[in-house]
């Protein structure tokens, strides 16, 4: 329920001095594309071109649906928009942030086609790129990018998702024969929900516990062929997932492997290297840290289900405001005409603040995206340091929690604000529903990502602390062996530099205006390092109250992702703030300025609970902020429509015919 | 997020005294079953009967699929278990109670299959009984009763679905043939989203607007023939509505009528006549209070919707804890076992609030459904009066509102609860979700249902005051003009008892214990009447403001809806702590109250920042509600597999074999 204060005599917001925005749509189009305004002109045009399968993905059967999905993908990969990640040697475009824009804009369209790009020419692609050598590159690489060669990316088992360090597949070295022997030792450690493993993968990277002399060296990658010809290869078994809750246009498989020998050239040896006699290496001592540094090449997986989560969010929206911009329903007073649903306040408390969320979500994943290309075209000579590297973990781990609980949101409150007619798969949101549903839980369980960030954020702080004790809980709260590589970082100081930037000193969180977007950013940078410093003392505090670690643990969880929430909201708000600053001034400015404002308040009430059980926000700025907020949603009301016009959601994306006229 | 606080030396919620109770299942299974545990026995055999239905609804195609769904709910028929509704005269069970029981129970299996049970004998078979009189009884009843005879209810049109006032289709008297012509104007005017119309209805009953002589009598239903032998009429053009998220087994179509004549004796004329001549005539002379009558008398629809939301959500709370009971992920210490997810705080956090929800919820429902049965065999010489009738229909609207909101938030957050499982059809959440999602919008849409609750009270709060200003308001906020028919309420009084009835006198907010249930009643009391006070306040400062009526409603309105919801919450409390204090003690008790409890402080602590805002809940206490919620969690925790398997739901029905085991 929307929190309401109910002080009925307080003045309505002034609107004194306040003038529309002019919105020049195509203007704020150019704004929101950003750098990769052709990419994304190449992807909408693709998309166009194969409009037709959003039909066609209802009266299909499974069989032919499966088909049609691959041969778009095949299509598309003849323009070279999905190969945009694999260097030009191999045929590819050399540009990974091209590769982001490309696959994120797939969202306007069939998510299946998506998700099939996403795991032939991203994972399975990625996989062979980032964790293979030049032996692995010349063998497959212009082949994948070109789509000749189909594969799939065999890392979840039925036992175990999130905890990928405990998969039970076995990789054992034969030095007899320099192989590796290939095991699936029960049901538990079969490989599960594997896109195009049921029919079109000839090969798999395949993730297994590598065991050289008896001795376990961890979870290592290795490139399994798993068909020839379309047949499958002895001793591989391949079951098919089934029905899914959507992208059923995606043939998702279980392999189970009897004993299957590879060379021993199919390891992916990037990080580690097995000799023929059989001795083991790797230019990364630790084991934790050579896992970690293995999965952190495949950050772009996250970075682009994030970015798809918040496109699939831009087609709903479009579709819903639209809508409630035409369909009249009650007439309020004794005219005969009935009121457009975009005029009652409460319909613009569902739609608006969501709009203002994906604006501001579109612009941090435009940050995280220049981050992800940043780190992954730095010179071999001089790479990104590893910092850098766990700090755009950390932030693509949020950024996909995030935007992709903000699709689930989104597309729902859409749904249901188209009512009945927004029930029929006609109008869009059957399949955007069915088909995002999964993107909180692949590419990482969500839950397992936040925790992910919180960690991020307590190795820093007990750093920062330099003391034992704490980092045996940080150990705790991670349950896993953290890095010694520790450092002091900025957050600490983050809070000092925005109050002195504030009016008020001390006072500022009641003296600062309540659209100064300074004030925006301190409080949530105030509620992150308070609940930072919270988590530290309550691990403390758990670790000497003679619980047992399971059992305290447990209790400081919802503590802990709590505070990864905070962090990914204040970089999402940053990010926003920080693309607003840069603007001229003009009515484009406006513009994103009234997004960001509404953006931001609706973030703070909807925990006004907290700011105000901490200190930081009084009754009366509490109720002052829900007003504030109703009174945005009333000036962004006017422009709605040209604001998901900008999204640029190609017409025949959004179907629809009867809502949209 | 859930909401922390962050004083991390605060002692651990202490457990002194507390005694895990001892869950004996079976009581507890009569318990949430009640008076009607026979009939929903039948029904849970019969679901078992037709178990296969489940997994035959992924393969069969959809023409089968239909059809298989028609021959299920023409078994079910046999058995008796959709009749109890129908008077025993007519070969039904006479008992209005169980024709709900029975209804909801089916929500375990596949609701496709319920809701054409409910198109065929709730809603048509219902207007059929409550709107005609003998004539139509008798040439009807029976053979709907057995399922001879196919219908739809033809209510909603294209342009038309929450201002039911409103449609276009036209019922023209012509009184040289004695018969009604029966027209639809326009394509806005079609009947839409008709269950059973597409393909099996022979029957429809039609609201349309009556026009006698010129003059125009407001909406009326009237029974038109729709096909004979399969065969659409003359006159009568039919439509498929196609595809849509869900119960893709129900064949909602599109209605066109052109011209069609009926005879005199079609309009079911329990509120109104057309004589031969052509003289209207009614015993009720206000037109509106005739059309909301009429309407009223529908209800039961609304009851079983809700009802059906919340046993879906028993579904899917079963499924998720048991899995979460049975799956592990990550080891917290050094040990080899990896933790169970269920032993994780924030996994706790997720799931059990849920659980308790839903136990308030269907004791909620039980309450509703003994008033519905009160008012409906209420003998014809002393009928129920208008102001228990109203109170029915407000109830009826925000259970279904609260309840079936409540089974989409469930439903998701169980699947994602149980990973990539959960996507997987075989494992329940893909029909549970697809199915449940439109019960948020047909039988009235939850906003408009909940702006009808606010109408309830605003009315009786109006008439409390006697004041024509007021009244004038509560019209400009019903959007439609008001009964006359005011009274004194209860509502006043309410808070004032329990502020005596509680420790402290005008301190019993800070005084009261955190798990007196006097305590979580009087806090949602005060949110309701003060939300009631403040809405009526806002609308007379609207109304002088200046504003446009649209404009000023528009900006009352979400604080109408958070009123209305506030009211319905602490009548579905009430209605929990109501039952838990009329156990004897014991640990059925004990357990009901630990839910209860849970239920009443996470619904507190949801809304904390709205309470600590008007004075109601201190910082400290605030803080304090979150340890109780987490602590509750805690202790439901060992018994959460006893409350789920309490609900009942046949092993057939949870399918998920891999994830129960």
């Amino acid at each position: 329920m929307s929190p309401r204060e109910d002080v009925a005599t307080e003045p309505l917001p002034s609107t004194d001095g306040y003038r529309q925005p002019d919105v020049d749509v195509p203007a704020l189009s150019a704004l929101l594309d950003g750098k990769y305004a052709d990419v994304r002109r190449l992807a909408r045009d693709n998309l166009v071109a194969h409009a037709d399968l959003l039909t066609d993905a209802e009266t299909l059967d499974w069989t032919a649906y499966r088909e049609r999905v691959k041969d778009v993908v095949l299509a598309l990969a003849q323009t070279g928009q999905t190969g945009f990640g694999f260097a030009e040697a191999y045929g590819g475009g050399g540009d990974i942030g091209a590769s982001v824009a490309a696959f994120e804009t797939l969202a306007f369209g069939d998510l299946s086609v998506m998700v099939k790009v996403g795991v032939q020419f991203g994972l399975f692609g990625g996989a062979i790129a980032q964790l293979g050598t030049k032996r692995h590159h010349d063998a497959y690489l212009r082949d994948i990018a070109s789509g000749a060669l189909l594969g799939c990316f065999a890392m979840t088992e039925t036992g175990h998702g999130s905890n990928v360090q405990a998969l039970q597949t076995i990789a054992r070295y034969d030095p007899a024969t320099e192989e590796f022997v290939i095991t699936t030792p029960d049901d538990a450690a079969r490989k599960d929900y594997i896109g195009n493993a049921a029919l079109h993968a000839e090969l798999a990277v395949v993730f297994a516990q590598l065991e050289v002399a008896g001795e376990q060296h961890g979870v290592h990658a290795f490139v399994v062929p798993l068909r020839r010809d379309g047949e499958v290869l002895p001793g591989v078994r391949i079951g098919d997932c089934g029905a899914k809750i959507g992208l059923n246009g995606v043939d998702n498989g279980r392999i189970w492997f009897d004993n299957v020998r590879v060379p021993r050239a199919a390891l992916l040896n990037q990080f580690a290297d097995v000799s023929a006699e059989g001795i083991y290496s790797s230019p990364i001592e630790n084991p934790n840290r050579r896992f970690f540094t293995m999965l952190g090449t495949l950050v772009q997986g996250r970075v682009s289900v994030g970015g798809a989560g918040i496109n699939a969010s831009k087609v709903a929206l479009t579709v819903a405001v639209r809508y409630a911009d035409r369909r009249r329903q009650f007439s309020i007073d004794d005219s005969a005409q009935e009121q457009l649903l975009l005029d009652y306040g409460q319909h613009q408390r569902r739609l608006l603040p969501l709009l203002a969320h994906t604006y501001a979500l579109h612009f941090a994943q435009e940050v995280l995206t220049e981050q992800l290309h940043a780190v992954f075209s730095a010179p071999p000579d001089n790479p990104a340091d590893e910092h850098t590297r766990r700090e755009l973990e950390s932030r693509a781990a949020g950024t996909k929690a995030l935007g992709t609980w903000h699709a689930s949101r989104t597309i729902q409150e859409c749904r249901e604000a188209c009512g009945g007619a927004g029930y029929l798969s006609a109008n869009r949101f059957a399949a955007l529903r069915a088909d995002t549903d999964v993107f909180t839980t692949f590419e990482g369980d969500n839950h397992v990502l936040l925790q992910l960030v919180a960690k991020g954020l307590l190795t820093d702080y007990a750093g920062a602390f330099e003391d034992l004790d704490q980092l045996e809980m940080v150990r705790m709260v991670t349950g896993m062996a953290v890095e010694t590589i520790l450092e002091k970082t900025a957050v600490h100081t983050l809070f000092e530099r925005i109050r002195d930037a504030l009016p008020g000193g001390d006072q500022w969180d009641s003296e600062a205006g309540l659209l100064d977007s300074r004030y925006h950013q301190a409080m949530l940078r105030f509620r992150e390092e308070h609940q930072l410093s919270g988590v530290a003392r309550r691990l403390k505090s758990a670790t000497g109250s003679g619980l047992s670690s399971g059992e305290a643990f447990s209790r400081v969880q919802p503590h802990v992702m709590a505070l990864a929430h905070s962090h990914v909201e204040r970089l999402v708000l940053d990010a926003f703030v920080d693309k607003y600053r840069a603007l001229p001034d003009g009515d484009l400015k406006a513009t994103i300025g009234l997004l960001c404002d509404l953006h931001a308040l609706s973030v703070i009430e909807a925990d006004r609970g907290w700011f105000i059980e901490h200190g930081r926000l009084s009754v009366a700025r509490s109720k002052a902020i829900t007003r504030q907020v109703d009174d945005l949603c009333r000036k962004v009301r006017p422009i709605a429509v040209d604001l998901v016009d900008a999204f640029g959601v190609p017409r025949e994306m959004l179907r629809a015919e009867e809502l949209l006229g």
